[in-house]
C-alpha cells in the first residue's frame, strides 16, 4: 500500500519553516506498513492543493495532507479540498464551543477567524486536537483516505498517534512493508561499513545508513508479507547487533538521552551536570525526557573561570596553571558538580565552541568531557568541527554516550 | 520566474533524513529572485523522476534536481535525466583524473563504480565539488535550466554558492519576486491579523504568517520590478511596524536571541538565569549566541527544593508556604541568582513541564517567569499547552522577551 504526502505552506516552500513533519510521517507510514511514493510541498493556493490531490489520487491510496488548516485567509487546505471532492463544509457545533472555551480559558474572546476552524467536510470524522484549535479530519472517499492534519508539528504527532494510527492500521489489509532502524554512536560511519561488510556473506536485507552528528542510524528494509518482512528484520537485526555490540543504543524512537534516562531510573542513580561550553545543552536534552526530575539532581552552566571557582568550588592555581579548557578543570567540574548536588554520577564539559577564542595550542573545536562516578572520574578529549552549534550538540551526544556507557559497565559488575 | 525542486532519494522518503536541502534552495532561489512553484521529494526509480521532471518542465523555467549522483546502483539521476531529455552521457576525463586523485591521496585504489560520477549529459557544464566525487551539472535546455546537485548538503551547499548563484543571476533577467520576514512575538496569530486587517485600505503586497511557539513570523511577498518589490515591501513594512510596535523583535535571519544579546552587549549588562521547568533550554539558546561569554555570566537548572535551597538560597519556609511552582519561588530564584553570579538582569523559572506532577490547582503548563534587576523583580504567569516540548520552548521564548522588553524599557528612560 502507498501513501502521498501533501504539505501546503508558503512558510515552507519559501525556506522559512523547515518541513519536519514530513519526516514524522513517513516514519510511522513506514511502520505502519505503507511505503511513501512521494511527498511535496505545495503553496496556501487552491489550484495547486487541488493538483496535488488529483495527482495523488491518482497513485496512492493514502493521501496525507498538513497545514492551511488555521484560522487566517490564507489558510485553505479545507475549503480547496472540499470543492474538488464536491463535498459541503459542515459546522461542528461541538468543536465550536471547544474553540470558544480554549480562548476564554486564556482570558480572550474568540476572534471571529477562528470560527471556519470548526467546518468540517460532510462525510468526515474529526481529529481532536490537544494542543491547538485545529481539528485534523479523515474521510474514506472511493476507497482512499483522505487526511487532513494541522501544521504545527506539537499539533500534528500526537493527533496522527491517537487517531490516525489506528485507523490506518484497519484501512491496510495488503501486502506490507517494514521498517526498522537501529540507532549506533561512538563509531564512524566508515567503521561502521566496514564491520557491516563482514556479513555480506549473509543475506541481509538492503540497510541504508546516515550519519547525524555523534551517532549513526541503520535503516532495514524488509518486504514481502507480515512473517516475511518481520522475519527477514529481526534475523538482520540479529546479525548487527553481534557485530556492533554496545555501539548499538537504541532503535525507531529511541534517544540517547531517554536511553540515558531509562538505563538511570532502573540502575536507582542520580545525575548532575556542569557545562561550559556545551552551555545547557545537556542539561536541556536530559530534560526534554519526561520524569527526568526522578533523577537529573540539577546543573551549572559556568562559562567564566570566576564563576567555576565561585559555584562549583575550583581551585583558583588550578585555572591558572591548567587553563579553563583542560582535562584538569574538566574533571575538577564533574568532581565539584557531584559534590554539590550529592549525586551519584557527575559530568564536567569544558571547550572552545567558537568562532572565536581559539588559539594555535587550543583550537576551536577541543572540547573536554569527564565523568565522575565516585570511585573513580575520566575524560575524554574531543577535536570537533561544522560550527559552534555542531559541536555544542556533539559534545553533548558524547556526554550522555559516557554516562550510558558507565551505567552499562557498572550494571555488568 | 519559477523553480521546481525536486529531491531524489529514498532515505528523505523513508524519514531517515530530514531534507535540509530543499529549505537551503529555498531561500537562496528566493534572495536571486526567483519563486519556488513545488517542491517534492521522489524515490531512487527512473520513471519517478523522469514523471517529476515533465510535471516541472510544464510550469517551471528553473528545475533543480539533488541526490542520485553518488557511485552505487540505487544513484540513477543522471541516467534518467539524460534518456528523458534524449541526451548522451559523455566522459569527462578531467573530473575522472580528480575522483581518481581523490582516491589515491587517501590511499585507495577507485572502486570501478565511481567511473560513472564522471559521465555528464552532452552540452551540460559540469559544476566541481569541492567536498566530494559527485560532480553536478547545469544545463540550458529548450529556454529552461536544468541542475543536477549532489545530496550530502555539505556538498551541495558550497557547489550551488560557487557555481550556481551566479548562473541564475544570468538567466533570470524577467521580473522578480522579493521577500521580507518580519518576526514577531508576544502576540497571538489572531490578534496579529486583526492588527494588520486594520492596514486593509492600503494596497499591502500578500502576508502570509506562521506561528513557531511563542513566536509569529510575517512574510511580506513583494512582485514586479526590483524597484517595485523593493519599495511595496519597504511601504508595507513601514505600515506593520506602525501598527504592531515592539511586538516585531526583529527580521529575516534574526532570532530572539540573538536580538537580545545584541541589545544587551549595546547597553552593556549582564545576565544569569535559574531554571527549573525549562531545565536548560534557555541557557542553551542563550549560549547558541556567538559571544554570549562577553555577557552570560552563568545559569543554574535547579529541579528540587533541596536544591534551590542549597544552590539559590531560597529560604525554606517561603518554599514550603508557597509551593515550589508560585510566583515567590520564580522571584525568589531571580533574586537568588542575580546575587551568587552578580549580574545587572536574571531569570528565574519555575513551573510544571508534564506529562506528570500536575494538580487541579497547579496544573502542567503552569509556568512562573521572573526578571530581576535590581531595581524591581516582576513576575509573569503562563498556562501553556502542547506538551513538555512545548512547553520549554514557550517557557524560554517568553523569557527572553522579557528580558528584551526589560532593556529596551531601560533604554528608553
Amino acid at each position: 500500500m502507498q501513501a502521498d504526502l501533501i504539505c501546503i505552506g508558503n512558510e515552507i516552500l519559501t525556506g522559512l519553516v523547515e518541513n519536519s513533519n514530513a519526516g514524522f510521517l513517513a516514519r510511522r507510514l513506514w511502520s505502519a506498513g505503507i511505503e511513501v511514493r512521494e511527498s511535496m510541498v505545495v503553496a496556501d493556493d487552491k489550484q495547486a492543493i487541488q493538483a496535488a490531490l488529483n495527482r495523488a489520487f491518482e497513485h496512492s491510496e493514502v493521501i496525507i495532507f498538513t497545514g492551511g488548516l488555521g484560522p487566517t485567509d490564507d489558510d485553505m487546505t479545507r475549503d480547496a479540498i472540499a470543492a474538488a471532492l464536491g463535498l459541503e463544509l459542515v459546522l461542528d457545533r461541538e468543536w465550536l464551543e471547544k474553540i470558544d472555551y480554549f480562548f476564554k480559558q486564556r482570558g480572550i474572546q474568540m476572534p471571529e477567524n477562528n470560527r471556519k476552524q470548526a467546518l468540517i467536510m460532510k462525510g468526515a470524522s474529526l481529529l481532536e486536537n490537544q494542543a491547538g484549535t485545529a481539528p485534523g479530519s479523515i474521510l474514506n472517499w472511493k476507497g482512499k483516505l483522505i487526511v487532513l492534519l494541522p501544521g504545527p508539528p506539537n499539533e500534528l504527532k500526537p493527533m496522527f498517534d491517537s487517531s490516525v494510527k489506528p485507523v490506518l492500521k484497519d484501512f491496510n489489509r495488503g501486502k506490507l512493508s517494514r521498517l526498522k532502524t537501529l540507532k549506533c554512536c561512538g563509531i564512524g560511519e566508515s567503521s561502521l561499513e566496514d564491520k557491516i561488510k563482514y556479513l555480506g556473506k549473509w543475506d541481509l536485507p538492503p540497510i541504508s545508513y546516515v550519519a547525524r552528528g555523534y551517532e549513526v542510524h541503520l535503516q532495514i528494509k524488509g518486504r514481502g508479507s507480515v512473517e516475511e518482512a518481520a522475519s527477514a528484520i529481526d534475523e538482520a537485526e540479529k546479525r548487527l547487533r553481534q557485530v556492533l555490540g554496545d555501539h548499538i543504543y537504541g532503535s525507531d524512537d529511541d534517544t540517547l538521552a531517554g536511553k540515558v534516562a531509562e538505563l538511570l531510573i532502573a540502575n536507582n542513580l542520580t545525575l548532575s551536570l556542569a557545562e561550559s561550553c556545551s552551555g545547557g545543552l545537556l542539561s536541556s536534552m536530559v530534560t526534554d525526557i519526561p520524569g527526568s526530575s526522578s533523577f537529573y539532581l540539577g546543573g551549572m552552566v559556568a562559562y567564566s573561570g570566576e564563576v567555576k571557582i565561585g559555584t562549583l568550588g575550583l581551585d583558583r592555581l588550578l585555572l591558572e596553571r591548567e587553563g579553563q579548557v583542560s582535562e584538569a578543570v574538566a574533571a575538577a567540574m564533574a568532581r565539584g558538580a557531584r559534590a554539590k548536588f550529592n549525586s551519584d554520577l557527575s559530568i564536567g564539559v569544558t571547550g572552545i565552541a567558537g568562532p572565536d577564542g581559539g588559539t594555535a595550542q587550543k583550537p576551536v573545536g577541543l572540547v573536554y568531557v569527564a565523568l565522575d562516578k565516585g570511585q573513580d572520574c575520566y575524560c575524554k578529549k574531543l577535536n570537533l568541527g561544522g560550527g559552534r552549534l555542531a559541536i555544542k550538540e556533539r559534545t553533548a551526544q558524547m556526554a550522555l554516550d559516557m554516562i550510558r556507557r558507565a551505567v552499562l559497565a557498572g550494571a555488568r559488575y
